[in-house]
């Protein structure tokens, strides 16, 4: 398999990261992942800006622009072959010897870029059936708009949710509702749909907003406000949003069914809208 | 250099580490830093059960004994012929193909465990002279006791130090003072010396932990009790502890002295009581 390692595209085998890359020692690094159909990318401008949005708050300089970024990974989906799957794509800050907190000055360090990618099909009968979640404390750090590889706290509230039986964690701050450990999370009540809005709580998420535009183009009522648990609790549907998700029913939360228990028909909807959404750019989905 | 890699000690240049190990991806990882003077480390012991601490609270098992550790990290010193210095030492999860945010099975995956050196002289006249602090707050994740890669939020916080031309970050959060971006930060008033008490706030410093015995047992006023900025701006005496930095006084906070702006006479006292215990377990200190 071929990778991306730095301007280059290469065999995966070839790739070596340094022992004292500055993403392996302090997380100083981010990602971004974006998902093509039909070998097609959906959404890649966002995702593309959004990593560069990223970097920005950290002050790491990219080694590349726009456009050519979007050249190797085009590349690189149709050098591996990939129709319906990931591109999983990172930058770190590069490497600092010896480890020293401090950003090394930006002129003596070159950032390390890495991408893969993974055939990962639609899994519709998950998405009808729907997934399962625990509610865990949010413990996570207060820059979470910054999609960085700093996700400690993401994957313990997830192996938490997995150990007991669960397969995703809502996650919450003194009973506000933040996002789930790797998508944002969403509720309906009385046919509005609500998710907690964009800030330093939470990831601008792509899916979350392609769901937002054709949920307001549909004539759906949609309120970008924080919920709580307890609003959670009496909802009538609940639902997780994520690039390889799409948007995918939570229909027990801590062994409690939501709602009926079954997908209800208001995210029925919005999967409809999203796919709409994805073959108007990539066509017909499977 | 030689450097450790695994169970074997090799040279720097044969490391080569996954671009997919978990610890780049995800910060799945902890680390510790212990120093040698003479040759000799301190609290060597404490420094292992802290790294074996950190291990278990993300339920990483480590592929080594503590015994079997000490003896690397021991055979490590000695080739590279470190006098004073330090040897960092990170353990990660291991490689996991795909990327998936949950814990791999630990049947199925092997830790990756890399240690490195560095001369790192003691810098006397710095300690005698006293350094800068810049108040920011404090952004990192709820688990702060866990001693791991997932850091960005601490180098942040000394870049945004950095560039306003302080040497370290005094973190708070809401006004609570809990400790520095790379140490533990303690006040004097009126004879009485005050530290952040361990907890999910703070990292349970080995050099705090030392501090507090030898003042202890010198018959000094110490309480393990949380401070705010307010106290901050009153206090005699300020000072930041680490491995590295054992007890160094900051004596400037957003460009304004702390106290008579000089190094006082408490945070001198714990100077030598810790030079002592140094001392007592590697001989003469330069």
């Amino acid at each position: 398999m071929k990778v991306i390692w730095n301007d280059e595209i290469v065999e995966r085998s070839e790739v070596k990261i340094d022992m004292e890359d500055r993403g392996y020692q302090f997380a100083d690094g981010i990602y971004d992942v974006v998902r093509a159909y039909n070998g097609k990318f959906f959404t890649l401008n966002e995702h593309v800006d959004r990593l560069f949005s990223s970097a920005e708050k950290i002050e790491l300089r990219l080694p590349f622009t726009k456009e050519k970024l979007k050249e190797m990974l085009s590349e690189l989906i149709k050098i591996n072959n990939i129709d319906t799957g990931n591109v999983y794509m990172q930058v770190t800050r590069g490497i600092g010897i010896p480890r020293n907190h401090p950003y090394p000055d930006p002129e003596e360090v070159s950032p390390v870029f890495t991408a893969t990618t993974t055939i990962v099909a639609r899994d519709q009968e998950k998405m009808d059936r729907g997934m399962s979640a625990l509610i865990v404390p949010d413990l996570r750090w207060l820059r979470c708009d910054i999609k960085s590889i700093s996700l400690l706290g993401n994957i313990m509230a997830k192996h938490e949710a997995h150990k007991k039986g669960a397969d995703e964690a809502i996650l919450h701050r003194e009973g506000i509702v933040t996002e789930c450990s790797s998508s944002n999370v969403w509720m309906i009540k009385n046919d509005t749909i609500y998710t907690h809005p964009d800030g330093n709580l939470v990831l601008p998420g792509i899916t979350k907003l392609v769901l937002l535009r054709v949920a307001q183009n549909a004539g759906l009522s949609v309120k970008e406000e924080a919920f709580t648990l307890e609003d959670l609790k009496k909802s009538d549907e609940v639902f997780a949003s994520s690039t390889t998700m799409e948007a995918m029913p939570i229909t027990s939360i801590d062994g409690n069914p939501v709602g009926t228990g079954q997908r209800g028909p208001v995210v029925k909807k919005l999967q409809q809208l999203y796919v709409d959404a994805v073959e108007n750019e990539c066509g017909k989905v499977r």
